[in-house]
């Protein structure tokens, strides 16, 4: 005999049984659906690359992230992002790209991440992107979170917000109050504003900006739940410095946008303390949150980048781009519930059920089932019709049709509803004649 | 200016450009559904597993081509196959599944195989497989070659042959011939039979068995073409070795049930000499060539395992599965220039080119469009006209949508067909009155 291993999987790896399973790939379904709606191209590219391509831009944080390993001495590594690959995609394929290049890709990302609630080490994303050559208009930021937007209609969501920021704006502030030097660390403190208690956080900036700043952040992080006001607010300091100038009217511009676009004012809002960790953003960068369920962190990330494949060639390739993070999307929705409501079409509208010697009759009747475009499941195992039923039952088939000797010698089924518990019986040249 | 790196991939790993990702997807997107109309559950597992459950049953071959590494102290591997990880999931969720469980499964493994035509080291498998508990109908054998011969008809493929052959049909022979001690060695000639001149092969079996036996043997593999033939010549040894007859009686079933379902009597034959290397098959075995391209190799293989997931449970699970090697077929498919003129439908139904400052207009009657159902490209890049409609020409969509400031004024939208040059105004509000 052999010996055997006990079968179980890594942690932080996402397996799920067949009925979410369904609605998982329902929900990629629909977000793939509407990425095409917008004439956005799929892509799919290698999940592992060479690991001089993919830790080209980055830095210290995502190394440590990493699976990195050497077969037949190359190092390699396994994608743990879309977009690095799809900026390496850009320069190697250009001449055969129509730019702007609108594209979609669904895949799976790999990240050493602890193990915690909401963070898994594979994990789908979601992307969508626009790139241009030499210029991308400013509509484009707004169009990628319309494309979400849209998304996450098709899949039933509606209690999310996108928290949209533009890096600009803070970095043209920090210059207007000359404290630029300790941008890293404000940054560091603002990225926080949530996760600390609001006295804490004072304290936390004060100790490298003065009172009177420390205050004015403060009041444009705590207005985030009026738009128009944050925008009030920023309009204010207008004037005093460039970059922050051109910050505002590209916001003020996807604001505008987002607004001739229908996106519901409940589903965005100005929060100043977007930070993004990756430091390939340099315009617009968004977050998104499920009402009520921040604590999971965002769901659905993105930006401008305006010099992303600069690390592969001196073409210069603006961009923006947003991710869906399905699976801890789905883990969220589990949580909150909004899984297990989830409508789906069951697995096939019949069900056949063979009983005594008639499994050839029994599959002649599912190739004309199947060949009439029905969606039918088979049980022609060596069983009583009662543990036939109760398998129909697991699967939620609405309608089972049953073949025995009597209904083969007859030439006919037995079709049985099997909520109202009705049957009726169907001659096989009538079987496009039963009804749905 | 930071140092830049050559935008390339691994050799060996397949990545397309947009317009042939998009045929990839469709083909990926037909089988998926042909397989759910057959009542198939989707399922996906980790791509990375522990090395003691994926090498759990697998001998010397396997490890050499598989991609292993360390992380964190643990000894992982990348799946190279959707097999084992099935057996594994089916051990480990039996209790929540319902048996026969038939699920498919579309992703991608990855082998380290030497870089030659045909073959990659990451490709995409799109497998099905169908398991019961202690006992499967002989039917199912038959039944997943039916629902790949429904997908290949999907994708508009004709041009193939399964190849069938059951192992306890060469293995019971080989017994009845007295020459079982050297059957691993006998297989491993057989294995090559298309591979060597016929004489070369006879004189490699004659090495290992009598001229008699090399005789009757070649008589069996060299009448392939004419099935009825085959299981003639087979019937004449019936009675001599139980497995044998065993194996005949699945292997006439499997034939009679491919009637029964109407799979074309072109698209399968008889074949001994399909061995399959891996060692868990028990009963049925296929291979399926292309026409006329059979030196590619298999591109879609599988077989019986009836003690699949005994290195993971006592209980057990016979199976029967069938895996179509998505990435090669599909390379296959573009040497034979069936790539080049497959159907496609354009990426949009309408693409919208605004001219002058009308961006927020132009996105307005995009967000319309869409409102509507209709698939919509967009730029709103700031260029030429002539930009514009070369951009809309590269990406071959059918109409276009010209929103210059006269019609913006107008309110109204200018639709050119890019086929007749056609074109006629509408206002905006009659936006649903554009023909498609």
């Amino acid at each position: 005999m052999e010996s055997r291993v006990k079968p179980s999987i890594l942690p932080g790896f996402m397996e799920l049984l067949p009925e979410e399973e369904r609605i998982f790939q329902d929900m990629q379904q629909k977000i793939r659906n509407v990425y095409e709606s917008f004439g956005c191209l799929p892509m799919d590219t290698p999940i592992i690359e060479k690991s001089e391509v993919l830790l080209a831009k980055s830095q210290g944080e995502t190394s440590k992230q990493i699976y990195r390993f050497t077969k037949e001495d190359k190092d390699m590594t396994l994608r743990y992002d879309l977009t690095v690959p799809f900026a390496r995609y850009v320069a190697m394929h250009s001449e055969n790209l129509a730019f702007p290049f609108r594209r979609y890709q669904i895949g799976k990302v790999y990240r050493g991440e602890r193990n915690q609630k909401g963070r898994y080490r594979e994990f789908y994303q979601c992307d969508v992107d626009i790139v241009g050559k030499e210029t991308l208009d400013i509509s484009n930021d707004a169009m990628v979170l319309y494309m979400v937007s849209e998304a996450f209609k098709a899949i039933g969501l509606e209690n999310y917000y996108f928290a949209l920021s533009n890096r600009k704006l803070i970095k043209g502030l920090l210059a207007f109050w000359k404290v630029e030097t300790q941008e890293e660390v404000i940054l560091g403190i603002m990225d926080k504003f949530y996760k600390l208690k609001l006295e804490t956080f004072k304290e936390m900036l004060e100790e490298v900006v003065e009172e009177k700043i420390a205050k004015e952040l403060i009041q444009l992080l705590t207005m985030v739940k009026d738009t128009k006001e944050v925008l009030r607010c920023l309009e204010s300091y207008q004037g005093e410095n460039e970059l922050f100038d051109e910050g505002l009217k590209e916001i003020q511009e996807v604001i505008e946008i987002l607004k001739v676009l229908e996106v519901p004012v409940k589903n965005y809002q100005l929060d100043l303390s977007i930070i993004r960790g990756l430091d390939y953003y340099t315009g617009t960068v968004f977050e998104t949150f499920l009402q009520g369920a921040e604590n999971y962190g965002s769901i659905c990330s993105g930006g401008r980048y305006d010099q992303l494949s600069s690390c592969f060639t001196k073409e210069n390739y603006p961009g923006v781009g947003i991710s869906i993070g399905l699976t801890r999307l789905f883990s969220v929705l589990k949580e909150i519930g909004f899984i297990q409501q989830y409508p789906l079409k069951p697995v096939g509208e019949y069900m056949i059920l063979s009983l005594g010697n008639t499994n050839r009759y029994a599959l002649k009747v599912y190739q004309k089932l199947s060949a009439l475009g029905y969606r039918v499941g088979l049980n022609l195992e060596e069983s009583k019709l009662k543990k036939k039923m109760s398998y129909a039952n697991k699967l939620q088939v609405p309608r089972v049709i049953i073949v025995g000797e009597d209904e083969m010698k007859r030439e006919e089924v037995l079709v049985k509803d099997m909520f109202s518990g009705e049957q009726k019986s169907y001659r096989i040249e009538e079987l496009n004649k039963i009804q749905v």
